[in-house]
């Protein structure tokens, strides 16, 4: 089967079989429980688990039997997944939207130089660029008179390295200047972080694709007035600029510019020159063995058998969850204090690459796609909104992540971290009887864990990339083009319009609710 | 009607009425559509959108008309809701499991001294227990030597004085010596953060209502490990608790003790001396605009007729999208950068209070009960996931807070950020039609609007407060004891079992997924 004539999960054979086969799953007395699944077959675990390069991930607390994983393995058969798979690894033009590739995992491809050709062409270009990132990330690091790096980017220009950054600062992987980010086009982040810094020894790294992204361009302009203001005179020498717009660039007072594909999607390109921030965190050696698990990763969801193929089976468990079971959002807890803004990544990762409401034909989807991502790490959770997974009258799916090597030497405090991730998944599941309401809790409630052996910069990739490929299969199973986002564009056109009429007080052709508060947020 | 006889939502003549109400709400052709309503009804902006002291409310953009309202009102009188806030409000025991108050509102009440009878004697000491907490911040602010200020606690022990802290700081609220948070069982996170202080001038807050909450007894005894080894010598000087335990917090070796009072819970005690360490970032005044402005909305809430009361109408949209349009999850997006750790806060306030399976006797309940409250900070949420609120299948009501001054000097940056907080509702609102699928807008998905004049202590503490209410309103509704967790339970008691046999190894009686991913976790 060719890609472009693959089937849509909801024409398949299986599709109806799924749905009649989720029935017995309905929350009554003789519907499937995780208990007795458990005590009637003592494979379930080996079975429901996998081993992936750097992640072992424990599937078998989940509310899934065999029948439903082989139909959901004959779905996406039917649906021509594997020649799907092909062409996002080959460099295809999957994103048919824009007519173009998705071709992130050739970022993390080893390079050895060979014959010349297109493709071998290509390879050589990315490989020189990384070069050049790497190189110049190393010279920041090793100039001392740079002691603070500031990431100014929003989305998929700020969210991955953000997050890695911190989870890799966390972990004790991070050494040389600090680095900072700002996101919000609210100017209270610039504003706050600003007068911390000294102009003479502050690199900034300005991230945007077209170099015209709104909030970013605000706090860059922001950013060079406060450095002039600081007594900086240098411009170009304390502002680098990452994108594909080199003019713009260079009006801007730019000229030192690390380019980016047009390939590579935003939430997908913590790889290339977006992740520059956290190269200058790690350096160059930290970055390569980020790119090195990534590919692990790759290798195993381009070869393993789809049986046993992690990215596949956890996007078959989501397509299950939410298109057959009926739940709709998937809490995500990080028991690694450094993945706390994991949940947030994803939010970008699986939402915005998912969270599509017609097919990549364009055709309307009556079904649910990508279900709402939220989640703190753990402990934290358990002291927060735990109380609702537990004893809620609805289900919420839970993601634990726990890292078995910790980074510090508190060893009695990490056993007890662990046992506490693994009491949670364990009490959602068995729960506990009590005629006194109060104190029962049902249990059959379901959850997956993930485990890393420790969080170092390869860890970290290979993670990332499990979640790249999950959100691709679930997304190439739905139908769905998960390298556009149509969805961000009506608010930005309807903002440009209503900015001026904050201060003009203009409320024409506008709905009473929108002119009622504008003239109530007006003058400011 | 008594609060004690009080009804449940769903015995009341107005539920099933709801019900019948709510099918002209179904997702199709013929239903209600919010850009009908708005052409049909030149007040709608004015009848459904609510001042309240420091608060505005535009509730208009909702999925809700005036037959609605009315049925829900009547749901409200029906239930003997007056009758339970004036429970609330005067302390009697309607945490009815625990026999206790839930009087957290009596923390924020003016003090004037007066005929000594049981209630003013009970007010006296609250005032003086205020009075004693606020000269120690202003104290502690006024010692030079002391330079950062630890606050070791989780749940409601952290997530409200860090949030609102942070809130403050970045509104430039604050100032006087670094106040970090640190909470996470996670070891991580106070390994990450010691090595940047120094023993002789730092202050540590430790926060348990019992001074036996697991991870805040490790992280308290790590901190203290890492101060005698960093040279610190007066443990009883640079260690304060806020505790009911006195004794436990004496052999520690802490000698200052702020007391907290039964009757107030972990997620509604940011008012009391759990709010130290945020008194110590902005000082006695700005602690007492805080309670102020909490007072404020107190009295609103206590007196306001129930069509014009904020709490009680956003609460009654909460059931009302709850369990009547089916909608399960709330994204709240703070266009504000120092509300950023508002949704995580809410989280706690709103799913650990009524994330609850039974109601307040017991019984189990057959319909939702608390919303997957979840979001991010505006306008970054735009750039990752409002892709799926503009275009998914499903529908996501949200929740927008405006802050109308800033409090930096960027007022044409500001300016944008206002226009895209009302760009994002107006164009959820009224989408946009297009021929061609993924530029196709489906529009009228809902949202509230709250803005606030500007962001200070007083605005916020109205702010919490309002949310406070909101939650015990649908909770008292719904039937719940919002005031108690016994969801947490069966996690720790589990979690005590298992982290033994992380280095014993023995998995006798465990389930073969807890034992398989012990068995990998142990010998950490």
């Amino acid at each position: 089967m060719n890609w472009k004539n693959r089937l849509r999960c909801d024409e398949t054979a299986a599709w109806p079989l799924l749905q009649a086969h989720a029935r017995t799953f309905r929350q009554d007395a003789s519907s499937f429980d995780l208990r007795t699944a458990f005590a009637e077959d003592d494979q379930r675990f080996e079975r429901f688990s996998q081993d992936a390069p750097y992640v072992f991930a424990d599937l078998s607390k989940n509310l899934i039997d065999d029948r439903a994983q082989q139909l959901l393995l004959q779905l996406a058969r039917e649906c021509g997944f594997e020649a799907h798979r092909e062409a996002l690894l080959t460099g295809e033009p999957i994103n048919t939207a824009e007519q173009r590739a998705a071709w992130h995992t050739l970022l993390r491809e080893p390079y050895a130089p060979g014959q010349e050709t297109a493709s071998t062409s290509i390879r050589a270009e990315v490989a020189a660029s990384l070069a050049d990132m790497l190189n110049f990330a190393d010279a920041v690091r090793a100039d001392s008179r740079i002691t603070d790096v500031v990431n100014i980017g929003i989305g998929g220009s700020d969210l991955g390295p953000r997050m890695a950054a911190q989870t890799l600062r966390t972990a004790g992987a991070t050494s040389g200047p600090r680095v900072h980010f700002v996101a919000n086009g609210d100017g209270h982040e610039i504003s706050e972080l600003l007068p911390s810094l000294k102009a003479a020894s502050t690199l900034f790294i300005v991230v945007s694709k077209t170099f015209g992204t709104a909030e970013t361009l605000a706090n860059a302009k922001a950013a060079r007035q406060w450095f002039l203001a600081d007594g900086g005179s240098d411009v170009a020498r304390h502002f680098v600029g990452v994108t594909c717009n080199t003019s713009a660039a260079g009006e801007f007072g730019i000229s030192r510019v690390f380019s980016i594909w047009d390939w590579v999607g935003g939430r997908y390109s913590l790889w290339s020159a977006v992740g520059l921030s956290l190269a200058v965190a790690m350096g160059s050696a930290g970055f390569r063995a980020l790119l090195a698990g990534a590919h692990a990763m790759d290798q195993h969801f381009a070869n393993a058998p789809l049986e046993t193929n992690l990215p596949l089976r956890l996007a078959l468990l989501d397509i299950w969850q939410c298109d057959f079971l009926g739940l709709s959002s998937r809490c995500v807890a990080p028991y690694h204090h450094g993945l706390r803004r994991l949940p947030a990544y994803l939010q970008q990762l699986e939402m915005e690459s998912n969270g599509k409401g017609v097919d990549a034909h364009g055709r309307r989807l009556a079904f649910p796609t990508a279900p709402v991502v939220w989640g703190e790490a753990g402990s934290n959770g358990q002291h927060a909104f735990f109380q609702l997974l537990h004893q809620g009258p609805g289900v919420t799916p839970v993601e634990f992540i726990a890292v078995r090597e910790p980074a510090h030497s508190l060893q009695a405090q990490h056993r007890t971290l662990l046992a506490n991730a693994l009491a949670q998944a364990r009490a959602l599941m068995i729960g506990q009887s009590s005629d006194c309401g109060h104190r029962h809790f049902p249990g059959n409630r379901p959850s997956t864990f993930l485990l890393l052996e420790r969080m170092d910069p390869a860890s970290l990739g290979a993670l990332l990339a499990l979640y790249e490929h999950r959100v691709f299969s679930s997304g190439s199973l739905w139908g769905i083009n998960s390298f556009d986002q149509w969805g961000v564009e009506l608010g930005k056109t309807i903002a440009t319009d209503l900015a001026p009429r904050l201060t003009s007080g203009d409320t024409a052709g506008l709905d009473a609710s929108t002119a009622g508060l504008l003239k109530r947020l007006g003058g400011s």
